[in-house]
């Protein structure tokens, strides 16, 4: 059996994943790639460090250059994580006509132009199907199997951190703080989770897949979003009651105001698949002009399913499939210049609204006046007896609207919040029918 | 922009779908193949047929030769139906030099080892995505985006016609009769729609995917499979009670006793997401060492979905990812020698049992004791009091089993039917939790 020379920089956990594919199953590169994927070296900056993997001697080494000045090694599986020194070692390995495959959703989502520009200058590919959504192969999907669409929607649960945080909310009743620290003690949150709560790491990832499927050129910065880091486990008691799941829902969609992009804590309905992607799964819902609607379900992050991907690429890479495609789709090179980006405001949904208001007549006719000037008109609404009877008692009132835009739904919220029967904090979240 | 010259042999449903993606959206292929995939022939039959498309002037013809001798056309959809006269119809666009996409599953499953060889002696290939589940691209993701895996297990709901009348039967209540006459109303099933019905449409479909996922050589005549055409609804009413829906699930899975493969109406746990597959949508599991479970869900037949399978094929094919594909999997020309079958009788699982008893003491003891004797216990149990008092008062008892193997299932059955207290007519099923 003919051999195909790789290595591997960066050896944490998706790196030893890969590490144990390719020394353990051999026979599956050989056989899906027509050649063994033969692990020449893996470039760690801690010789010392405890990995969980056994490499052969002579393949472990901290000098890249070992891989830079082997003409024999063809496929590389960049996995460390950051962004600048990985930009620069991306650079030295297609310098040294590397193919590359990566993981780093950050690095594509800042650098994919420059990185996937100078490929193309040097003849190389760079295959990132792991980049996005882990062990579900969303961009070897967009990128061959769905190429006779027009995409017309794209809604993602992209980030299993916050997913599992807010299923643990959900259905153990914990707070934010328990659920987060919950998901650190299973190895589900880092010890800093803020880009994957925040709602950054969806966005960058919404970013890879709206530029694949819609040829925008979006920086994920731009992207509105929120995190579930603002989300009361109250509102997800409410939420159930109206039958509905809150998820972090990551869309872009193509509307007459040009392409709706966001990432929000959103009402799912119970029922609907979306609403019943649990813990640290990922989903993502595919809609195109031809195929309807396609949804793929499966472990968004984790050494082994993040493993897959990158071995997968690494196949493809080395059968030279990645190449063909990386030729004709010049993906970050060029985009569509037709496609604009819908403004935040003119976005439209429909919304769940909390307040804190008085308990005293008229107070839901003020707030129903006020939509109506903003042209909300209200689909339902949830208000129960107050905890405390009195003078000072106050109820939380929930209104779910019919669609509305972002902007009129924003107007509104700072209108109504000016009443003297409303109390400070409120909660907006979308709606996903 | 360059163009590839292709064709198409058979303008039925799909065939007109892929028409018209070819000639309004000749941008998408230009986009996605670097060249324009330009018609420049559509065989069909009968000329005179009213067609769901407008082919241009000199692009419709009723002599294959036409495409035979054009040595400029390259890629050849062939989307007849029927095996006998669509496998010599492909060996003779092989020898002619083409490389071919095909959505007919069963000239696959019955003639996959000739057809690939001959295109492997001619340096060809043949794309067949849209030969399973439609729209869902799972021939792509078996062959390309899971090679880092061993897949594991295979469960799929790959007929929309049997599924969409189960989920008739289901939610409206109807009868078997009923609702496959509403299913060939609403364009879901064939005038005799045989082949859905009983199953084995779904073994030609599993037997192709068992292939691509266990390298097995499978007949799929000798699949065990049982169809939907035995369902009685209030099987349905049952299983609903216990918290199942019935789906016609095909299972390949690797077990200590061989690969597990059958057809069946299968009780699966309401909530798990192949037991919210509805209407006519198809939805494949696929569990893999390293990635875990991916779950597909899409639209498993009609014009469009069948028809962006059958263009990201043709798109494969001019691009060259498909001849690299091809040939290093060698798909159907080779298989592994390792793979056992697992004997029928020895597939273990769980059962629904559905006996008509008389309503005395003592029966259901009987019953148990039998199914003791053949290792089998008992999970649950329902039985409703009979809609008669007296002497000949029958009641349905419903048993749902512990696990165990086909062959004490059947035997078991066969000792119970003696009783003089059990009626004729039972009904097994399998359950999947």
């Amino acid at each position: 059996m003919p051999k195909t020379k790789v290595a591997i920089v960066g050896v944490g956990t998706v790196g030893a994943g890969v590490a144990r594919i390719l020394l353990d199953h051999g026979d599956r590169t050989a056989k899906n790639a027509g050649a063994t994927l033969w692990l020449q070296k893996a470039v760690v900056r801690d010789l010392t460090r405890q990995r969980d993997c056994q490499l052969p001697d002579g393949v472990l080494t901290d000098d890249l250059n070992e891989i830079i000045q082997d003409p024999e090694i063809q496929v590389v599986a960049q996995l460390m994580g950051g962004v600048d020194q990985a930009r620069t070692t991306m650079l030295s390995l297609l310098e040294a006509g590397k193919d590359i495959v990566t993981a780093n959703k950050a690095l594509i989502a800042e650098h994919g132009p420059e990185l996937f520009s100078r490929a193309h200058e040097l003849g190389r590919s760079i295959a990132f199907d792991a980049a996005v959504a882990g062990g579900i192969p969303i961009i070897t999907n967009l990128t061959q199997c769905l190429t006779a669409n027009q995409v017309t929607s794209l809604v993602g649960i992209l980030n299993g951190t916050s997913n599992f945080i807010v299923s643990k909310m959900e259905e153990d009743g914990h707070d934010y703080n328990d659920a987060v620290r919950e998901a650190q003690v299973r190895g589900y949150a880092e010890a800093d989770p803020t880009m994957d709560v925040d709602g950054s790491d969806a966005a960058q990832k919404l970013a890879i897949l709206a530029h694949i499927a819609f040829g925008a050129a979006i920086d994920w910065k731009k992207i509105p979003r929120v995190g579930i880091d603002s989300l009361d486990p109250i509102d997800l008691q409410f939420a159930k009651e109206l039958g509905y799941r809150v998820k972090l829902l990551a869309v872009a969609r193509m509307t007459e105001n040009g392409l709706e992009l966001h990432v929000s804590p959103t009402l799912v309905k119970i029922g609907r698949p979306l609403a019943e992607v649990r813990g640290a799964y990922n989903a993502i819902s595919v809609t195109g002009d031809q195929v309807g609607e396609l949804l793929y379900h499966g472990l968004g992050a984790g050494q082994k399913p993040t493993a897959s991907s990158v071995v997968a690429d690494m196949i493809d890479t080395a059968v030279g499939r990645t190449a063909l495609t990386f030729r004709t789709l010049k993906l970050f090179t060029s985009h569509n210049p037709d496609v604009a980006i819908c403004p935040a405001s003119e976005i439209v949904g429909r919304y769940y609204f909390r307040f804190l208001v008085d308990d005293r007549p008229g107070v839901l006719s003020e707030i129903a006046a006020i939509l109506g000037t903003h042209n909300i008109s209200i689909a339902s609404v949830i208000q129960h007896e107050p905890d405390e009877e009195g003078e000072n008692a106050v109820v939380s009132l929930i209104i779910m609207t019919h669609t509305a835009t972002d902007g009129d739904a924003d107007a509104a919220l700072e209108e109504i919040m000016r009443l003297g029967s409303v109390r400070a904090g409120n909660r907006k979240l979308r709606v996903q029918d």
